[in-house]
């Protein structure tokens, strides 16, 4: 298709976007370009300052605008519980569960020694520089349960209780409200080996 | 959540794409800030340009950074088939189905008395002209087979006709590779009604 050049530009630039393909992004342009012009200055204009300015919070390394994260930055948030995820988006996933009151520390990633990311790469300094300031009482590991999250949740635990501080890894089972027939087997069996007594 | 300023700023602003919703939003701008800045880039500055650039083709109405767009502009097009759709998205499938040679007239919408869309909105002063100039020799109306589409077309009709101009109305059946069980009645009552008879 002969689009116009500028048009061409933009629905190339869209695809960009992850889970866009050459299909949403023409209706994303045209829809953009018909009826919401204004809409499209918003997300240009957005775009332009979120890149300018988030960066990383010193301390947890979630994205964030200013130097400590509004996470960081509130006095009423428990700072002996450090919940290490992987992600910003697991920040956010946790933090809709409305279970947590403390903070955060975000790898950025997962450790992965074939694509060249060790401890350097997600901050373990840093970490380390937290566990040793005696204000973390319990780290919980919230990395996902996959092969190279397990291994980094193993390689954080240890760091942890080399300095005496209890490390906890969140546990994995049969979600709330699934039912046992749809559960997968790896699921299945990782709930029936993590067991609990009933008391 | 609590995010960042910039953060929770970016995530409504996608939001007014197409088809996104809030998890979609936040997906793309963690995506973007984390692993494609340069992109969020590319994005930002593709729309600022398009909605600066981006106007209407003097002659057919489709989206298009110059006065005539690429189609328009192809002397190789034949002008005697003047091709009639409600949106550009439309004229991309006629594109995209390789078997049309002459131009376009994109109405951007179609008659609808209760929104206020009438001709002078759908540009029909500017089809006159194109008709009046004696280059046309058929109309083809391939606008979408609802109420108002028809009643758009019908009106079109008269419009040609009236000036001595052929109009013709794309076929409406069942889809080729479709099977008759399932298509849906509306559809299988247009397809018995204009039956054709084998010569």
């Amino acid at each position: 298709m002969n689009y116009s050049p500028a048009l061409a530009q933009l629905i190339a630039a869209l695809r960009r976007l992850p889970g866009v393909g050459p299909k949403s992004a023409q209706r994303m342009a045209f829809h953009l370009l018909e009826r919401d012009r204004e809409g499209a200055l918003d997300i240009s204009r957005s775009l332009a300052q979120a890149v300018a300015t988030i960066g990383q919070c010193h301390r947890c390394r979630m994205l964030s605008d200013s130097e400590l994260c509004p996470i960081c930055a509130n006095a009423q948030r428990d700072a002996s519980l450090l919940c290490v995820v992987e992600s910003p988006a697991d920040v956010v996933a946790v933090e809709q569960s409305g279970s947590f009151r403390g903070r955060y520390f975000v790898l950025m990633g997962h450790l992965s020694p074939l694509d060249g990311i060790g401890p350097a790469e997600l901050g373990i300094a840093q970490l380390e520089v937290l566990l040793d300031s005696g204000e973390v009482r319990e780290l919980i590991l919230a990395t996902n349960p996959t092969v190279e999250g397990d291994a980094t949740a193993h390689f954080l635990g240890e760091l942890a209780t080399r300095r005496g501080v209890r490390a906890s890894r969140i546990a994995h089972g049969v979600p709330i409200g699934g039912e046992l027939e749809y559960v997968d087997g790896g699921t299945l069996a990782h709930a029936l080996a993590g067991r609990q007594t009933l008391t």
